[in-house]
C-alpha cells in the first residue's frame, strides 16, 4: 500500500542517524508519536518541522509516527522519546537502536482525497485504506477527513459491502463447528443495560452456540467486559475462547485479544470526537465485529430515546435497513429489536453495580430489576427464535426462571477461570429529591457522567444505584439515587456534580 | 461561541483540583498539549483518557487543549506538563496553579457537522468557526474535518466570501492613508521565485504605497520573509511597519507580527498535511491576508507546471475566476499573471542564495538571473499598472536599470533596521551530470527537498546553486547544481539524497 517515493528514504542503503530509544511513558492511546530534541542532527538533516510524520524502524519492526520536538533536556541529542503505542509496536526496550526518516508515501490517501471529490470508493480501495490504517499509517489528522468523506459523501450499499469486508480483511477472524452461531450487539448503548451476560446463558442453556466477545468502556460508565470481569475472568486468549464455548456453548469475553476488525477501535475514537458515524460507516463497524467473529445470526437491540445515540424511530428505521442489507450480503441473518432507550436500564451503573442487577436477574431474586430481566428475556427470545428453538420470549423466561440459566452462567464463568463475587463500594452517599413530584424524564448522557466522576469504570464498585423510573412519584427528600466510590475525593467530586445538575431527573407535579 | 454545558465546569463555585504547571518543552506547532499522569487525583475524578479535550485555566486566562497521559515518573502526581504553545498562551511560568477540567461544549462544532451533511455556510456560521479555530477550541480532528467539508462540500461563492470576511474578522488589520495600497502574492511558490523585494522596490520607487507581509517557509526552503532577513531585519511590529511605509512607500517584513488572518496559519497546515485545498478555501487563504493587511491592488503570480502547485492552465484559470471574483466583493482589485512554474527561478534556492540572486538583479550584474529578473519586471509592470503609473514593464525595466530600484531598496532596508549582507556557506559540493545530453526536465519538489536537506531555511547560507535550466545542453561530468550547507552532516545527508536520485534533473540526448 506504500511505495518509497524516493522522499528522504532512499540514500542508496546508507543508515546515517542511529539513535537510541527512550520510553517516555505517555499514553496516547492507538497514536504512535515519537519526540526529538529540535536542535538533534536528525531533525536539522531531515528538515524536520514538529507535526511531522516520520517512519521509525527498529531491527525488522518499522512504523509511522507523529514527531514532537523537544526544545528542553527532557531528552539527549540522541534519543528518541516513544510515546507507550510506539513503543509497544516496536517492542522496544530502553537504549535500543532507532533511525528516524521520512516516511514513504501513503498511496491510500489519494483515493481518501478521491471521495471527498465525489469518487466511489471500490473493493480494491477500501481494502489499501484499512491495510494503511491499521498498520498506524493514517494520522488523526487522515483519519478525520476519512470519517469526514465517508459522512459528506454518504457510502451506498455496495461502499458499505466493501468497507466492511475490508475491516474484516484486515483483523483475525474465529470459525466454528457449528452451523448456527448467535450473536447479540446493542447499538450505541444505553447506561445499565446489560443484558449480554442473561441472553448468553439463556442461549448456551438452550443449547445453541454464542460465543460472545465484547467491549470494555471507551466513553462510559462501564463496558460488558468490564461488568462481566467483576464476575469472572474475560482476558482470554483464541485458545482459551474456544475451549470455553466447545464446553459451556458460550462464553462473555473481551474481544481485545483477538483483534477482530481493528480499524474499527481505531476509527470509532475519531468519530466520537467528531460525533459523525454515518449509516454506512456504523453499519461497517458493528457487523465487521460479528463477521470476524464467526457469527451467522445476530440480534441487535436498538435503544430509541431522546438522550439515546439514536433519537427518532425513522432514524432507528433507517439505519435497520442498512444494517439488514449488508449483513445478508456476508450470509449473516440480522434482526433488530427496537428498544426503550429513555432512560437507564436495571438499578445500578457501573461495573459491579450492573453485575450485581445481572446476578439478581439470573437468581430469580425478588429484588431483581423487572425491567433487566423483561428486556434480556425479549431479546433471548429473538436469539432463540433465529437460533431455530421455538417459543421464543416464552421459552427464555422458563429457562431464567427455572434455574437453568443461572446454573450455565456459573459454568461459564467457571470455564473462563472461575466464577467471582463483584466488589462492593467503600462510601456511599444519597441524592435526594429537592421538591415531592413525578420523575418525568432522566438524561442518560448526564447520569452516567455522575457515574463516571464517582470513578467508574477503573473502579469496579463505584458508579450509581438509581432508586426511581420514569413515572416514580417521589417525596421531598427521598432519595433518587446513591452514588458509590472507593475513594472519598470521587463521591466528592461526583457530589459535587449531582448537586450542581439536579436537572439530571426531572421531577414535575 | 460556547457555553457551559453542565458537562464538568459547572460544581457550583468549587475549585478542587489546583495542580502545578511543569513547561516540558515540547514544541507541537500551534497546538496546545498538556500531559498529567493518568492516575493523578483529577484523571481519575474527571474520567479522563488519553486524548481527552480539556479546559485549562491560570488565572483569567483560558485555553482548551488535548490531553495526553504519563503512565511514568516523567511528572509527579499534583503536576500539569505543558507544550511550548499551550504554555506561552496561559502565559505560565513554572510552579504557577493551574485547573483542569471538561471543556465547555464547542457550539460551532454543530455548524460544522451541518456542511458535512450538505448545510451552506453563513456569515454568522463561518464567524462562530472561525472564532473558535482561532482561540485554539478545534483539535487537528476538528480542523480535519472542516477542510474536507470544505472539499466535499465546495464553498460556493457567497460561501467563499463568508470565510474570507470570517478570517480577516478574527484577526488584526492595517489600514493606510493612500488610496491606493498595492501588494503582490505568489500562489504556490515556486522554488527560487524571490521576486518580491525587486518588485516592492520598483513600485516604491515609483511613488506606489506597497506594504508587503510576507511569511517564512512551512515546508520549503525559503520564504520571501526568510531570504529578506539575510538583506535586512523583517521582524518588525504595526509601529515600525507603518513608519518604515510612511518614509519609503515600501516594505518586505514579517507578517507573523501583526496576526493578520491567523486562522490561515491554523488552517494551511493541515491542508498541506491532507493535501486538501479547494479553490474556495485557496481563494480565502490569500485574500484574507491580502485584506486584513490593508491592500486595495493586488497582484497574483499563479505559477503553472506539472510540479507546481497549479498544474494545468485550465486549474488555473477556475481558481483565477474565483480569486477574481471574491476579491471584487471586498473592493479588491486581483489582476493574475499565469506564470512559467516547470522550473526554479533563478539560481539559488535558500534565503542567503536567493537574497543573492535579488541582490544582482537589484545591482544590475551582469551575472544576474534573466529569468528572475524578467519575472520581476513583468509582475512589477502590473503593479505599477493597477498603481495608475503608465508605461508598465516598459517602465519597470526603466526603474531596475536606471538603479532607483536599488536605491530604493537600500532605503527600505535602512529603515527596517539596517542592510545586511547575505551569509555565504562553509561548505559546498557540486553535483556533476552523469552523462552528456539536454536538460528536459527539473523537478521543483525534490530539487526543493536537497536544498532542505542542505539546512535551507534554519541554516540561512544552506541551499542549492542550480547552474543548469531548461534546455541547457551539458556534458558528462559538468556541474549541474552546487549544494551549499553550514555542517558538514547536513552537507553529507543532502548529497546522499542528491546521488540516489540522480533524475532530479532530467538529461537526455
Amino acid at each position: 500500500m506504500t511505495q518509497h517515493s524516493g522522499n528522504g528514504n532512499d540514500f542508496g542503503g546508507r543508515n546515517i542517524h542511529v539513535m537510541r530509544a527512550r520510553r517516555l511513558g505517555i499514553d496516547t492511546q492507538h497514536e504512535a508519536f515519537i519526540f526529538m530534541r529540535k536542535d538533534c542532527h536528525v531533525c536539522r538533516a531531515e528538515g524536520f518541522a514538529a507535526h511531522a510524520r516520520v517512519e521509525v524502524r527498529h531491527g525488522a519492526d518499522v512504523i509511522d509516527a507523529t514527531l514532537y520536538q523537544v526544545t528542553s533536556d527532557l531528552l539527549h541529542h540522541n534519543e528518541v522519546g516513544f510515546s507507550e503505542a510506539a513503543w509497544r509496536r516496536l517492542a522496544l526496550t530502553d537504549g535500543d537502536e532507532v533511525t528516524v526518516s521520512h516516511p514513504p508515501i501513503v498511496e491510500s490517501l489519494s483515493i481518501m482525497r478521491g471521495k471527498v471529490y465525489g469518487r466511489r470508493f471500490d473493493d480494491a480501495s477500501l481494502q489499501a485504506i484499512m491495510t494503511d490504517v491499521v498498520a498506524g499509517r493514517y494520522s488523526d489528522i487522515h483519519l478525520a477527513a476519512f470519517v469526514t468523506a465517508c459522512s459528506a459523501r454518504e457510502l451506498d450499499l455496495d461502499e458499505t459491502v466493501a468497507l466492511t469486508r475490508a475491516m474484516v480483511g484486515v483483523g483475525e477472524t474465529m470459525t466454528w463447528p457449528s452451523a448456527k452461531v448467535l450473536d447479540k450487539h446493542c447499538i450505541g448503548g444505553l447506561p445499565g443495560n446489560r443484558t449480554t451476560p442473561i441472553v448468553v446463558a439463556i442461549a448456551a442453556a438452550c443449547g445453541l452456540t454464542i460465543p460472545k466477545t465484547s467491549s470494555r468502556a471507551i466513553t462510559s460508565p462501564a463496558g460488558t467486559a468490564d461488568t462481566m470481569e467483576t464476575m469472572a475472568p474475560v482476558m482470554l486468549d483464541r485458545d482459551a475462547i474456544r475451549r470455553v464455548v466447545e464446553r459451556e456453548g458460550g462464553c462473555v469475553v473481551w474481544g481485545g485479544a483477538v483483534r477482530l476488525s481493528p480499524a474499527d477501535d481505531i476509527l470509532i475514537r475519531v468519530e466520537r470526537a467528531l460525533d459523525l458515524d454515518s449509516g454506512g460507516q456504523l453499519a461497517a463497524s458493528v457487523l465487521s465485529k460479528k463477521i470476524a467473529a464467526g457469527s451467522s445470526h445476530v440480534v441487535l437491540d436498538l435503544p430509541v430515546g431522546p438522550t439515546a445515540k439514536v433519537r427518532t424511530r425513522m432514524a432507528a428505521k433507517v439505519l435497520a435497513r442498512n444494517l439488514i442489507a449488508v449483513a445478508e450480503t456476508f450470509g449473516l441473518v440480522a434482526r433488530i429489536v427496537y428498544t426503550d432507550g429513555t432512560q437507564p436500564v436495571g438499578r445500578g451503573i457501573g461495573p459491579a453495580l450492573e453485575a450485581r442487577d445481572v446476578l439478581a436477574v439470573l437468581q430469580n431474586s425478588a429484588a431483581a430489576p423487572a425491567d433487566l430481566r423483561d428486556r434480556a428475556i425479549a431479546l433471548a427470545g429473538e436469539v432463540l427464535e433465529l437460533g431455530g428453538i421455538a417459543g421464543g420470549a416464552g421459552r427464555a423466561a422458563e429457562v431464567l426462571r427455572d434455574g437453568r440459566a443461572w446454573r450455565k452462567f456459573q459454568r461459564i464463568c467457571e470455564a473462563q477461570g472461575g466464577m467471582r463475587t463483584p466488589p462492593v463500594s467503600q462510601h456511599r452517599r444519597d441524592i435526594h429529591a429537592r421538591h415531592g413530584g413525578t420523575v418525568r424524564g432522566i438524561d442518560n448522557r448526564r447520569i452516567a457522567r455522575v457515574a463516571k466522576l464517582a470513578g467508574a469504570p477503573e473502579d469496579k464498585a463505584a458508579g450509581i444505584e438509581l432508586h426511581v423510573r420514569l413515572g416514580t412519584r417521589v417525596e421531598r427528600g427521598q432519595p433518587l439515587y446513591t452514588i458509590h466510590a472507593e475513594a472519598a475525593g470521587e463521591l466528592d467530586y461526583s457530589l459535587a456534580y449531582a448537586a450542581a445538575n439536579p436537572d439530571i431527573l426531572v421531577i414535575e407535579d
